[in-house]
């Protein structure tokens, strides 16, 4: 049960950063007076179980001395593990915050490029003094750094957009993921052989878990780097969402690989249970997710009296969906961004503004101090090691993922276009293959792997460092004189207008008038047909007494402006009217 | 280092609570699945260290039967410390949520009343499945639940009556806090010599122990009640502040009394050592405070580029505060308060307006939930036992701790009234003796004690947790009606106008002004010198740009107006101009 203990090497970068902090702010810690004040107290939160044995020996002995009262005691082994993690936090925040006060620097360099640098300067400190750095651990980085992040993109997501380019996006991510994996992992494994004695005992199966690995585009570094290039919002929902909807082909790649690499056989029928699996996974990830984010919104349905605690059930039960769908090996990251999603507008119109303030401003903070951690941890794990060096490898490794990301880009792109109306030109295709960085869930993932049933787990772990430092540092940093070369679009910073908005809701109702109209059941029939449900049957559950109507308004007017274009319509070219149409009016 | 491990009890009101929520929320909890799936998933954050041993046994083994590869896997070890938490925290805030829907309830029963109930049956029913229900460590109470708390009540002190006020609130927290603890302890002492062979071994050190943990008036529970009454500001602030500066008398004479009790004597040197003991732990928890109070103003000076994190300062630094006073055993509250204190102006100057309301509402939703916790837990506590009922001690005590508290309050105020300008009127004098609340500090406290050291500790905790349960129970439900009873005052609820804000300033500046022309160094004088060293000096350092010096233009008119009132003075009655005027006046 030590889940949240550090590695007991923490001590060493607290010795580190407290001589930092103390060049930084003046050396004012207090803990300069620990090495003259005696070790004698207990007592006031430290003294249970653990009690000073000095102290039971003065009680039973026969020789004893009578101590004065210590005026000042000195106990830190009891506020060790709070205090060290404040510490980890303080100086991460620090960091950030110092990189912006340079002037120019953080205009060129990436954040994640710096913070990456600052670790591999603190693990080889470290290293210096002589004690062991501390690496990311798995579990951390599972369980408390990533949910901050993936629940402020998932509330944050672009609901809108996401939905009109999911095709595109799940094509990327679940096809593009499994060519990447098995190109970059059978390739490898043909290197491997034809490398010979070396290399030579790293089967097929464990070259196929590697691929697998390192072929899913990172979340945190893709959302670090594009959030600073400030890209239209095409490329980065596209490039974003492969990120988040692979997890699911990731989990299931990987557990298949690892499962049966020791046994070194797949059958056809691992095969069929693996696509069934990644249905559970992903399906069952958005499942788990909805609940939670129904549960979420029904509660803050009676939060009216206790405005207080309203940010917390978003918190709360966000990151409950998240640990739920990980019990099961779903994807903790879909359900994540379905909580995220479905709870957000029930949420936004039950709470009070303020509320919503603190849920926005206390997201963004929390998962921007849990990247400012991920990539620190990222270079102070690299310097931890244990690396295993080998030229072949790692530069076979890196050429197959570049090329594998850029083939698979442009053939999925080549089939997609034939369905998009907007076409991906070649310039997105590039910025598509290029933004495509690799991060801190690959590192984790290799960690997770046993050293007894992977040998090779250590080379493994060198190149896919070194895979994330060339898309981190090489890609990360060009990206974004690239944008300019290209003169690709950027995002808009201005709001949408009011004039612009019920436009385009008048435009989706006039075209689900027209796929009525035409008999087509097609993407804004169904999407018309949510709509409709949500109106009548789900916000009255959710969205708590006046508020539940409010919207009903400005859908009178839509409902208006639909029926003078349907009457246009009809009077222009339409002599027949479908019997779907009447519902389609009258049922709003 | 088995640091944040929850008592393995947990798993007990977790069935419990999966029961309750599965009726509460008609049981869409995913656990439900347990029992059907297969428990022989490995990986995505589980497998690492404890690798599943069939498993292993697999890849070893002769005797090899291939397993179907396991489309949904269950393992809830490695996600369960988070998933508890959260569920306490969800479960808790929820139970929050409905006391408020409850119509009438809330409005006469005090929250923290039925807080206590709710632990108290869960305790029960989890006593009734079989299992030991699990106690408020002390640990987690002292390191997660408290600081929260006391942080909220810290940042957001009104600081001008609280400094109007100290000397009364020293004299209820110190000498009153004295006065309770060996009144208490002594009386008790002399009851168990009295009844004999039972309590005979309870030593006279042990008393005292008992009666200065069970003097301090609680900041939680004063808290909880204070806010629901909505009293007036003087009393809500005498004894608020009394319960918050009691911590560092509470901390000494623990420590003395704990260190000394098995020895059974305390010599004049450690009487003297303990005096001297006080003022280290309250004044050094102060300094401590300050000094992370200037380093988060300084800190916040340079985030207008990361405004995102400023919030995290404030929390860290108070949080580091607090620890550091704690590693040293100061008064970890005061830290606390000390902290919140200093940074707010200058934080407050320098942070967005976004970052304020973060910062406002999640200390509020933190604390609140913090609070909740406390009670809930502290009624499971009570179930959870070991108890060790003595009638005479129980009432003993509790008749005791009434009757110091009126006695200490009526004696005390007698001393005090002789040089308050506004007096404590008997009502005043009433409320500030029936507002005297023991919370969970104390408790904790007890619970810390070694049982091997202290034989008598389970019967000195049925005692405490009798005396809070009077205290919150009794006390807490009547003080709302005796309010309306006697018409005690309430708080105005409107907020001070720009008029009566120039006036109250323009007083200062006058009275300063007539202390300086009397050549008597008072309060007003200090305040004046403190406050012109921070406008020339502090801010300019703290507070970053133009900000700096945005209240000078209305100490300028402040000036204007206390020169006309100073030459108004002179032409009135002064003759004789003293030397000191004129630094007064111009140095501005």
């Amino acid at each position: 049960t030590m889940v949240l203990c550090f590695p007991s090497s923490l001590t060493a970068p607290l010795k580190m950063f407290i001589l930092v902090l103390g060049l930084l702010v003046g050396s004012l810690m207090p803990l300069g007076g620990a090495a003259s004040s005696p070790d004698t107290g207990t007592g006031h939160g430290g003294s249970h179980g653990n009690k000073d044995p000095g102290y039971a020996k003065n009680g039973n002995g026969t020789t004893y001395s009578k101590k004065p009262f210590p005026v000042l005691s000195f106990d830190y082994e009891h506020v060790r593990l709070p205090f060290e993690i404040s510490l980890w936090v303080l100086l991460a925040s620090l960091m950030k915050l110092g990189f912006h006060l340079i002037p120019r620097v953080s205009s060129i360099v990436p954040e994640s490029c710096l913070l990456i640098v600052v670790g591999l300067l603190v693990g080889g400190l470290i290293k210096l003094v002589g004690e062991d750095p501390p690496v990311l651990e798995s579990k951390i980085f599972f369980f408390y750094l990533l949910p901050p992040i993936i629940l402020d993109a998932g509330y944050f997501m672009p609901i809108r957009q996401f939905t009109e380019n999911l095709g595109t996006i799940l094509m990327f991510a679940v096809v593009g993921t499994l060519w990447n994996s098995f190109f970059v992992g059978g390739l490898l494994y043909g290197v491997c052989q034809l490398e010979g004695h070396k290399l030579a005992y790293v089967d097929l199966l464990s070259c196929l878990l590697f691929g697998s690995i390192i072929s899913a585009v990172d979340p945190v570094a893709v959302l670090a780097v594009f959030e600073e290039i400030h890209i239209n919002e095409l490329l980065h929902i596209l490039v974003f969402g492969e990120s988040l909807l692979n997890d699911a082909v990731t989990v299931v790649l990987y557990h298949l690989f690892e499962e049966y690499s020791s046994v070194g056989l797949i059958t056809v029928t691992d095969v069929f249970l693996g696509i069934v699996c990644f249905l559970v996974v992903s399906l069952g990830g958005i499942v788990v997710g909805a609940i939670y984010g129904i549960l979420a919104a029904f509660t803050s349905r009676f939060t009216s009296h206790t405005r207080v605690i309203e940010p917390l059930f978003v918190f709360v039960y966000s990151y409950m969906a998240y640990l739920s769908a990980e019990v099961f090996h779903l994807s903790g990251i879909m359900a994540l961004i379905a909580c995220g999603a479905v709870m957000r507008p029930y949420v936004e119109a039950n709470i009070s503004h303020k509320s919503h303030t603190t849920i926005k401003y206390f997201l963004k903070m929390w998962s921007s101090v849990s990247d400012t951690l991920i990539f620190i941890f990222l270079g102070v794990s690299t310097v931890a090691g244990p690396h295993q060096w080998n030229w072949t490898f790692v530069v076979a490794t890196l050429i197959f993922c570049l090329v594998a990301r850029v083939l698979g880009v442009v053939g999925l792109t080549f089939v997609i276009n034939k369905f998009r109306i907007v076409k991906l030109t070649s310039k997105d295709q590039f910025i598509i293959a290029y933004g495509g960085l690799r991060g801190a869930i690959a590192f984790s993932l290799v960690y997770l792997l046993n050293p007894e049933h992977f040998p090779m787990r250590n080379m493994f772990l060198t190149a896919i460092i070194t895979v994330i430092f060339f898309t981190v540092f090489v890609q990360g940093m060009t990206i974004r004189p690239l944008v300019d070369l290209l003169a690709v679009k950027k995002k808009q910073e201005t709001k949408r207008s009011i004039n612009e908005e019920i436009h385009t809701q008048f435009l989706d109702h006039l075209l689900t008038g027209i796929e009525d109209i035409c008999g087509h059941y097609g993407h804004h029939h169904w999407k018309d047909k949510l709509n409709r449900f949500n109106k009548k049957y789900v916000k009255k559950c959710l969205i708590a007494g006046e508020r539940s109507k409010e919207p009903q308004l400005i859908a009178f007017y839509h409902k208006m402006e639909m029926k003078q274009a349907i009457e246009l319509v009809e009077s222009g070219g339409g002599s027949k009217l479908p019997s779907a149409l009447p519902s389609t009016v009258s049922m709003q």
